[in-house]
């Protein structure tokens, strides 16, 4: 049965790196001994060892060590062994392209439907959709597909902001964005603000956090939906 | 002798679509009979011929017609054939991808070397760069290739936005992102902020409006240009 926890951002405004989680990954990963982290999408290029650091140091009152997929010959390997799975943020792209380059994908995704505990935060959620074509990040390499994981049947929108009324910026709002993203594509969106998340039990895709979320659905206008929904009762 | 005016944004804060350039835009496309508009980055997922409409009304004080390329029935010949171009702004993807599918590329590429004047205003200022790796767009659509016109030595990063000192958001600056760009680009990239233009006179390259500009050199810190700098003195 698959087991994820899709959230919007490892890190909320006052607070240390994945702090705001820990509870909930106690119960997550519970029995774990040992995490797979996936550094690939490089937040601001700082390297695959440095972000393993931030992440062993953040889940080090937990009782598992953390290991970072580059200190292993054989990443396809490495998945396939591990006990449990994090995919951190950074850039989406990046991510993507490596996990292609390694051909990581199809392992990835088979290890996660067989029921290995998954975290997504940032970049690691965008991917757990059909397709990460509604990632915030700045496409600074060009990966061969956008095509992802598909481990749940809608895409992730993270960190998901709110137009500010008072802007004299003309750029797009987040909501243009995802509307013109439906003027091409039919998957419904989940506007996930930092602080939220997603879990994933079997079919069951629960909303949690203590904030509503933006639903985005093709022809229809976005509207919003409580913590504790299951986004089975709305798609 | 290339003229090109590659600007941020067709519209600023409290002035109607592409009033602000009105202006320079009459010297930029004088003696011109008729402009050729390219509607392919379609903002908000509108029609091309609506988005036509739109910039045929703003230039209607100019004494040229308008016509979309979306008119012609050989798209090639109409660039080929064209006066003067303007390739409005939109999802640059989406542009990218059309202007691949339509064979574009190669032709628009010459025409405009060979002097043919060039308006870009958003998206189409970020196709007229080596790449379109620094939109700020969501890729929507995955084109084929995100090399573009390669018209200028450098990239353009539209609508630049300065990072809110008091924001609580965790999803990364606009800073943060061009220096993740250049953990895999060499390319320089200006930051064009909303205002503010660069008339390309051969290989000229003059920055122009009220404001400064933000250039991001890989391995440099960021800096300021003021108004009326040849980017040649500082690239």
């Amino acid at each position: 049965m698959r087991k994820l926890i899709v959230a919007s951002t490892s890190t909320i405004h006052g607070s240390r790196f994945l702090e705001y989680l820990l509870p909930h990954l106690e119960k997550h990963f519970k029995s774990v001994t040992n995490l797979l982290f996936i550094p690939y999408a490089r937040p601001g290029g700082i390297s695959h060892s440095t972000y393993t650091g931030i992440v062993s140091d953040a889940l080090s009152s937990l009782p598992f060590t953390v290991q970072g997929i580059h200190e292993f010959d054989d990443p396809i390997k490495a998945i396939k062994d591990a006990e449990a799975i994090y995919v951190g943020g950074g850039n989406t792209f990046v991510l993507m392209d490596q996990l292609i380059s390694s051909g990581l994908i199809e392992v990835l995704k088979n290890k996660v439907k067989a029921g290995t505990p998954y975290l997504g935060t940032s970049a690691g959620s965008n991917i757990v959709g059909p397709n990460v074509k509604t990632t915030n990040d700045m496409p600074i390499v060009h990966p061969e597909t956008l095509d992802a994981l598909d481990l749940v049947p809608f895409n992730i929108n993270p960190h998901y902001l709110d137009p500010d009324p008072d802007s004299k910026h003309k750029g797009e709002t987040r909501e243009t964005r995802i509307k013109e993203f439906h003027a091409y594509n039919d998957i419904n969106v989940i506007g996930l603000r930092e602080g939220s998340w997603i879990e994933v039990n079997g079919s069951a895709y629960v909303l949690k956090g203590p904030m509503t979320a933006r639903i985005f659905k093709k022809n229809t206008d976005p509207f919003e939906i409580s913590p504790e929904t299951d986004l089975n009762e709305i798609l």
